[in-house]
């Protein structure tokens, strides 16, 4: 083979992708640019580096070693930001735990990931005296606080941070070492089974935050974060790194706010303060702070919003850009770092009203750059690119999680041949624009071919009588699935099977859906199966239905 | 050690870095955008990229494989940009060939590379041919022409490039690689001994064209090459791959037009007639450019510039601020890839008319993301940021060529210590701002210290009555090296060594530089010693003092 290879590893001149290389720019080019945190610290990229630095000493002398795993339990905060770089810094992994979980949860996920110390705001204190016993791996705790006094605690105590960070050093001379290190590990949790353990490299976040800085920066009409935007992240910190901005923003040198706890009437206060321009959050925060007090009186026209996780509803989309909400739908998920793809408007979309705008806007997005997204069928063939064939969303890309943390059987699902599988279910037009229709797991199989049961849903809410519908797929020997309807008219309307089949039938006509589209079964019936948190529970449904 | 480590060598799921990547997005985000070949081809994204997949089919048939090295010998043109993906792509290294050297030069590194195939435009067909004997390496030629009818020719033709490209399939399957594989190699030529080829592979270029596509994009008051810009190169793309930018501006999808070759008057009018906004030049080319007759009648008011190469002279930048040319400082060399620093403008300085932004517009520029920037005194120590101590600057990046091509001795001095050394003396103020003061080798070292052969000179000029000035140092028992001048008065004038020296004098007092910069001999002549281009010979001045 004749190909000329220059070798990094047997070079030594070579220069590996390490988190601390973003820290560059950020100081240099805007050094007066500020870190906020809620109303209570303020300082500048010059001293941002610096506290990175001490609490590297700070991290060092506690004995944080390279390969330690140092588990954070924090409010979006300053404290977290330096925590994102001083902790990968020094060659250990940075844990982002999950706080909404249960303690049980807690525990589970920080003996899985073998933390070996934390970091725990006060308002956790209790939490993590609860579960201490069942946390032996930690063997040392620094305690964060916004008061001047710690609060007393039976853990073991390093000390508290701002205590800790105003004795160290600002001098340290961090290492070189191999760019492909796990940096930072977190859960995500399915509807089964334990909380799933995701890593992420050096590599893949230097790549990840190189490719988002771009992206986020150079398309007409959506210049959503540039150096003089003002960002504050809506999405939590310890989720898949708050989608990756604040990495994307301290290279940059934007302007950062941090929240603290999410109360949407101080978060809106924080961003006419702060002269915020740029956010992002999914669906329930955002309509969480358009219905706040504070929002009432805020003017908040012209605030960039990405919004994921799940796409906005129509009223909320409406209500965003009746606001003047400049709002633009991206997709990804803990496994992929998080950002595979970013709506893009054709300057035909720009130029409309803004309300107008919301069909595009509330797209899926095309795939950025440096992202390989195809849409297969069950058997792995590519679908064609003509917005109405379906096939479930799969990536390459160079920061994809490379398996679940110790969880082999599970990382060559999520792998199957060389691609990773989204489990979403989606079409794609003719202008690269993705559009979800299902989750894989959720979709009805039948004759071969694919039907979204959310698509089969919203055809059958409008017949007009139905308060709530779920459509799940059942088993069939001839036809290997199909659908079956769960209807619940409105209160005191009265709705038969036959009607909703003949209604459905005029879809047939159009083309819209298959005939076999048409659910073998119809039940009317008065409460469909929830999930704790008021989702509809298919897998339920499916139990129920034997 | 207890690190954990994502081996990518061993994970079949892995993702290398390859140019492929940076094709992905432009197609999909702005598929409408144009590829302009001067006032003869223009095609869409879409086409782009069927022609580059058209083109590696080409090369395939023609015998091209994994490892093998084309020569390109063309103007700037779309075939150049075709070239430039499709090569690497499947496997094999672009050389892209200096047409400006001496055919003598040309055959050097033509064999030097070991070409195993050469893409010659007619106009550089007799010279291909002239030297056809000396570089038996080449295999085969594909004939590059404008016309409708290719020139005859007695080299080993291929066929002509579009007649080639009609013929072949638009499908091609690009494989997988080690990232580190080589992609491009050219040569640079300093003022002694052979030209000396630098490599670059795909992992370079690929981090190189990130890091730029956000560095050119996001920051304020400079938005240089975003997605609505139109971009013409005035940099060759035979030297640094054009600055890099095509990368960057085909990653992004931005509108590129391609001059052809350099003639001023048809570039100001592609300039017009295509809505240019964003190009880059040495000074020498922009000056051509603001001289010829089209740009007499042309409105060049807000066209964005990136100058490099040297830096501008006052009157240059004057006249560009005067037209409205917004222009801005890059800095880097053929080892660098070359990014390596841009100029930042803060915002007082924005505010100000253009003209008064002129000393702020040619310094040398902050560092870019990613580059770790020092400037060192001859004992390697790091010399403080305080816009006075000069140093050598040394640097660190993930896209530094890592050796000369066979040049073992060259390599090790270029990166001595672990840092790339550019040769170049600057000093870096408090704003991380960098300014180059001279080349290393014209510095004299003099008292343990550096003075700047290029800022006595100027100091000398400043005198009222001195036509042109030298400094070079020559070699001093006591403080290693005093300088030594060589000063033409303007003609009719008389100018002494006594008056020199209390006219520097002057400057002592003023604490502006050391009473031994005083040169120890001035010696008043009518000529200095010229290099073919025109440039001070300072090498042949230290060889006529022995």
């Amino acid at each position: 083979m004749k190909t000329r290879i220059i070798e990094p590893s047997q070079n030594a001149y070579s220069y590996p992708l390490l988190i601390k290389s973003l820290l560059l720019s950020g100081e240099r080019y805007e050094p007066d640019h500020e870190i906020v945190y809620s109303d209570l610290i303020r300082y500048d990229y010059v001293t941002l580096n610096q506290r990175i630095r001490k609490l590297a000493n700070v991290l060092t002398e506690a004995g944080v070693g390279a390969g330690d795993t140092v588990a954070v339990m924090d409010w979006d905060s300053h404290r977290y930001l330096e925590a994102y770089f001083a902790i990968p810094m020094i060659g250990a992994i940075i844990h982002h735990v999950n706080v909404r979980l249960s303690p049980d949860q807690i525990a589970y996920t920080m003996n899985h990931a073998e933390d070996d110390y934390l970091m725990v705001h006060d308002d956790f204190l209790a939490l993590a005296e609860g579960i201490s016993e069942r946390t032996p791996t930690v063997k040392g705790v620094i305690q964060l606080t916004d008061e001047a006094q710690a609060t007393p605690s039976s853990l073991n105590l390093i000390g508290e941070y701002e205590t800790l960070l105003s004795n160290a050093s600002d001098q340290y001379d961090f290492p070189d070492f191999d760019e492909n290190s796990v940096a930072t590990t977190f859960y995500t949790t399915g509807t089964t089974g334990n909380p799933k353990g995701v890593c992420f490299s050096h590599r893949q976040l230097v790549l990840h935050t190189l490719n988002m800085a771009s992206m986020l920066g150079v398309y007409e009409g959506q210049p959503l974060l540039r150096s003089e935007d003002v960002y504050m992240p809506m999405t939590p910190m310890f989720h898949v790194h708050a989608w990756g901005v604040p990495y994307a923003a301290t290279m940059i040198g934007v302007k950062q706010v941090y929240p603290g706890r999410y109360e949407p009437n101080k978060m809106v206060k924080l961003y006419r303060d702060e002269g915020v321009t740029f956010s992002h959050g999914v669906p329930a925060v955002l309509q969480m702070i358009l219905s706040c007090d504070e929002a009432k009186n805020t003017d908040l026209n012209g605030w960039k919003m990405l919004t994921g996780g799940s796409a906005p509803t129509a009223g909320l989309a409406s209500e965003m850009a009746d606001r003047g909400v400049q709002f633009f739908t991206a997709y990804g998920m803990s496994e992929t770092c998080p950002l595979l793809t970013l709506v893009h408007l054709h300057e035909s979309e720009r130029e409309l009203p803004l309300q107008e705008q919301v069909p595009a806007r509330t797209k899926t997005g095309v795939p950025v750059s440096m992202v390989d997204l195809r849409i297969v069928d069950p058997q792995g063939n590519v679908v064609p690119h003509d917005g109405e064939s379906v096939g479930e969303i799969v990536v390459r890309a160079p920061w994809l999680t490379q398996s679940y943390h110790k969880e082999s059987e599970k990382s060559d699902e999520l792998w199957a041949g060389g691609w990773l599988h989204t489990g979403d279910v989606a079409s794609i037009d003719q202008n690269n624009s993705v559009q979800i229709k299902d989750r894989i797991k959720d979709v009805i199989k039948t004759g071969g071919e694919w039907i979204s049961s959310l698509e089969l849903e919203s055809l059958i809410s409008e017949q007009g009588h139905i308060a709530e519908v779920a459509v799940v797929g059942i088993p069939d020997e001839r036809w290997d699935e199909r659908p079956y309807a769960l209807v619940v008219p409105v209160p005191g309307e009265e709705v038969t099977a036959e009607q909703i089949t003949q209604h459905l039938q005029q879809y047939v006509e159009q083309g819209r859906i298959n005939r076999w589209a048409i659910p073998q079964q119809i039940e009317i019936t008065t409460e469909i199966p929830k999930t704790s948190v008021g989702k509809i529970n298919k897998k339920q449904i499916r139990l129920n239905l034997g």
